[in-house]
């Protein structure tokens, strides 16, 4: 057994950079994206690809408190057989078995709980070639993709969580002296205690398009702040968060807790365990991340539990002039194009002022405009093997469906073509549709359109494009927004717009930057300033409602010494 | 005009040392408790008088947006005749009018607008001779109480809520670089930029008892975050938070920004303008204290907002044994005394083992220690005027009502007295009633009896006092816990059940400190983790939910300096 004391004096010094990272917010990664041999080692790409076959057409082996029976619910985007099963959960069981473990866990304390995190990351990381494929065959990403967003981001995402989780919950000193004078008599001196103690049961529903990396800043922020934790995935991805919870279990168990402090919820669609758990009288912290439906309905139904919840949104790209054409036309056909647009961030509505728009290629019309991007769209996407890596495949037929239904649309810019993949020729695999709007036609685009589905929206001029913007996002919320511009009183007004949106703002990104992507320990991802999120990936909001701080204190005769902080 | 950014220079070095102080939560205060003329000067407690008596009689002279007519609903529970009238609020128009302000002052930045609030801090600071006499008129607070809870420990409260909401608003810092290696290649480089941007229009709901104390937190944490803060004031108690709605438009005036950031919500009783206001579209953040059952309501029905609430709850005192029996008694004593029992930390259950207690003056039977209480309050109270002065005079009829209520039960222990007071000889004040109880009982004592009512309940033994003081705190919650024992087995029992219950610990206290106390920068009040409050005052959880940070990030060729943070 190693203890949780042990593992935190073992992971102290990646905590500390963590920590710091996390206050700099400059570039810094503890988990290398690359999944080269030179970084991974010969055997690892191999290896993990063993243990991903090994577990195809079997039960999931990992135990779940009164389990009883077994389901199988997945299908991989690119046809491949999978035929997992998983125990089948009973939600009674499964909060019985939290609270029990409970108690334990809050003796711990936060630096050792911290010390357990950061040895189940490190472990989840040792397999991350085997999650990617667990990812990619659930998600649809490609694997390089899943590799990274589902494997090393969503580790980094992980640890920047329980960086904020173990300096949120010892800012407070565990000990304090306190001396008040007297006139004319000693001072009254109490000596006083702090003992973090979490808010309760914690639910971590998963979704289906990045199961790692949205559920690992929850679950962790939850586990180190003293609460245990149920996972339930979408019943599209579980597979990546089984792997993750018989990790945890293996961890907590080594450290000498018991392992219930995370479990498995797997259900049969339909059954509704994720709102049976969520309105539980034990749950206390809900996180979420899928529709908006569902999203609003926990907000307003689990009011027992703090909720945060990650939601649908009308991601914006203000366009108004740029002296970079080719790098604007070539950085926005990526971002549409990258998993296709099964991104939360991918952007949705591109607002263009009607007359067109000033470039260093000159004046281009809104026609020209669209015209170029559709060809932009073409060229990425125009060899089927880098455009398979790009694209990924379609998650599911809800994602089919919208694209069918744009793809009917009278003004189609860029049509949606079918891409063939060498490897899994099953693969459901589309390029994005995008579509001409005018401003007027708000009844289409204020709706999120899940999927590689994009609108080219002109409007009167770039003053109405902000205020479009800023009525849309107030409304239906945003998880990313960019703007270009060479002027600099539009970026300037793009930047108050954004935040009386409510929204992260990227500006003329024209290079390897995208907007969809943000980067652990320095971008904040969400905010929860528009009704897209109720938080931010990881903010302090993210993590100080999931413990309380309790006090005791009594009279001491003798001013006692302070304990050195934990927080360093 | 000084601007915000003078203001943060000025006030710099006792921002730091407040923070540092919440950091290290030890001894210290900012504002003198002692209104003596050695600190405050000869003139300042009769100018004071002067001004408190200028304002009755009279329309209170403040600014109201939209206000039609004039309100008056106070009466001194001393019996003074106030006749103070204040613009009567129209709560669209206050809402509007706070939405028009807010712009100007997110532009100002966290450290601006926490140098504004600690001006206005300094400045009621100046006028607490004045505000300690109209805090005593409205809640009954005996002179002194008035000066301090109402006075000099609000500031500080108010200068600990702007140390936390500066330090939680400046953790990020305002300007980062980011530069990504990249193989083969330059690096990746973004210069980003983070901005504060409040959640939106705040409501602070005072209450009767506490108008200043337990509004300053969530006013200040508003205002620092960015918030404009509408002030609704009990109809009972209004006179404290209009001269400090006053001295907030004067300061913001005179720093350039529009006094309608803070305003003053004055209504006839029972037009309901709170639920009005509490649910408004634009009001995105509400602080409440008083009853459960309006709190309850804000929580369920405020649901664009967040809410911070405190409300009632069961305040707990299990004895077991002590090693000063006299001690015990002299400040359990005071404890039921001070206010006349109208703190929500003040005790009402004190569980006692049927079969009595071991003290330093021998065993003594719960009948014994029944008596020994009794006579320990009559002691305390012997002196009319010594009385008057710890008990303050009763603040309405409500509480007059359960103190009637309670007096009428078989099993009185101390029956509660008439104490004349020599200054205001109309002034309401009555002793404690203590009323015996078995723990069958649990119909009457798990109601709260808010007021100078208390119950000394037996119970089969300590173990069983511990699980009725968890069971009862966990369902109906508590601000105050402590515990009498000289077993350091019995002491870490109760120190976990306080951990089960959610509630800070007070442990044998016998000497000046008093289990209804709590220091700023030391104690927390609440925890948020029983059902009596949603959040401690003040720990980052209760300031990080008023404020978003919104990111813009850009290319850039070279990394750029990061900015010295402005949090030290």
């Amino acid at each position: 057994m190693t203890t949780p004391t042990e593992l935190y004096d073992t992971h102290r010094e990646l905590l500390d950079r963590a920590i710091q990272a996390a206050h700099d917010r400059d570039y810094w990664s503890a988990f290398p994206e690359s999944p080269s041999k030179s970084v991974y080692g010969e055997d690892a790409a191999p290896a993990g690809e063993r243990a991903f076959a090994a577990l195809l057409g079997k039960t999931f082996p990992i135990d779940v408190p009164g389990a009883t029976g077994t389901v199988s619910t997945e299908r991989s985007p690119f046809g491949l057989e999978l035929g997992v099963s998983y125990p089948k959960a009973d939600p009674h069981a499964l909060v019985a078995a939290a609270r029990a473990a409970t108690p334990a866990w809050r003796a711990v304390g936060t630096p050792g709980r911290a010390g357990v995190a950061v040895e189940i990351i490190k472990r989840i990381n040792a397999r991350t070639f085997e999650l990617a494929h667990a990812v990619q065959h659930t998600t649809g990403q490609a694997f390089v993709m899943a590799f990274q967003a589902g494997g090393t981001h969503a580790q980094d995402r992980a640890l920047e969580a329980v960086a904020y989780a173990l300096s949120a919950a010892t800012r407070l000193p565990g000990t304090a002296g306190w001396a008040k004078p007297q006139r004319g008599a000693d001072p009254l001196r109490l000596a006083k205690t702090s003992t973090v103690v979490g808010r309760g049961v914690s639910l971590m529903i998963g979704c289906t398009t990045f199961p790692t990396w949205n559920s690992y800043p929850g679950l962790f922020a939850s586990l180190v702040t003293g609460n245990p934790v149920i996972v339930k995935p979408h019943p599209g991805a579980v597979l990546p968060l089984a792997i993750t919870v018989q990790i945890c279990r293996e961890v907590l168990a080594e450290a000498g807790q018991n392992p219930d402090l995370v479990t498995l919820a797997v259900e049969e669609p339909g059954e509704g365990i994720a709102a049976s758990l969520a309105t539980h009288p034990d749950v206390r912290i809900v996180d979420f991340t899928g529709s908006s439906e569902f999203g609003n309905w926990l907000e307003a139904n689990a009011r027992q539990a703090v909720v945060y919840t990650e939601k649908s949104g009308l991601n914006t790209v203000i366009v108004d002039s740029t002296d970079d054409y080719k790098g604007l036309l070539r950085n926005l056909a990526f971002s549409l194009s990258l998993y296709s647009g099964q991104m939360c961030t991918t952007p949705q509505n591109l607002l263009v002022p009607r007359d067109g728009i000033e470039t260093d290629a000159g004046h281009r019309s809104a026609e020209e405009f669209g015209a170029d991007l559709a060809a932009a769209i073409d060229k990425l996407l125009g060899d089927p093997k880098r455009a398979a890596g790009t694209l990924g495949a379609i998650v599911n037929d809800g994602v089919l469906g919208r694209l069918t239904e744009a793809s009917g649309s009278a003004s189609v810019i860029h049509p949606s073509g079918t891409v063939a993949d060498e490897q899994f020729p099953q693969a459901t695999i589309r390029t994005p549709v995008v579509v001409r709007l005018d401003a007027a036609d708000d009844k289409v685009y204020t709706r999120e359109w899940f999927g590689p589905v994009s609108f080219l929206i002109t409007t009167e001029s770039t003053p109405r494009s902000l205020e479009v913007f800023v009525e849309t996002v107030r409304a239906h919320g945003a998880l990313s927004a960019s703007v270009y511009s060479t002027s600099p009183d539009v970026l300037s007004a793009a930047r108050e717009a954004a935040l009386d949106a409510g929204v992260h703002l990227s500006e003329n990104l024209t290079g390897g930057v995208f907007v969809n992507q943000t980067a652990a320990f320095s971008d904040l991802h969400g905010t929860g300033a528009n009704p897209a999120a109720t938080a931010s990936l990881t903010d302090d909001y993210f993590v100080t409602g999931r413990f309380f701080t309790l006090q005791s204190r009594h009279h001491v005769s003798e001013q006692p010494r302070p304990e050195e902080p934990t927080n360093v």
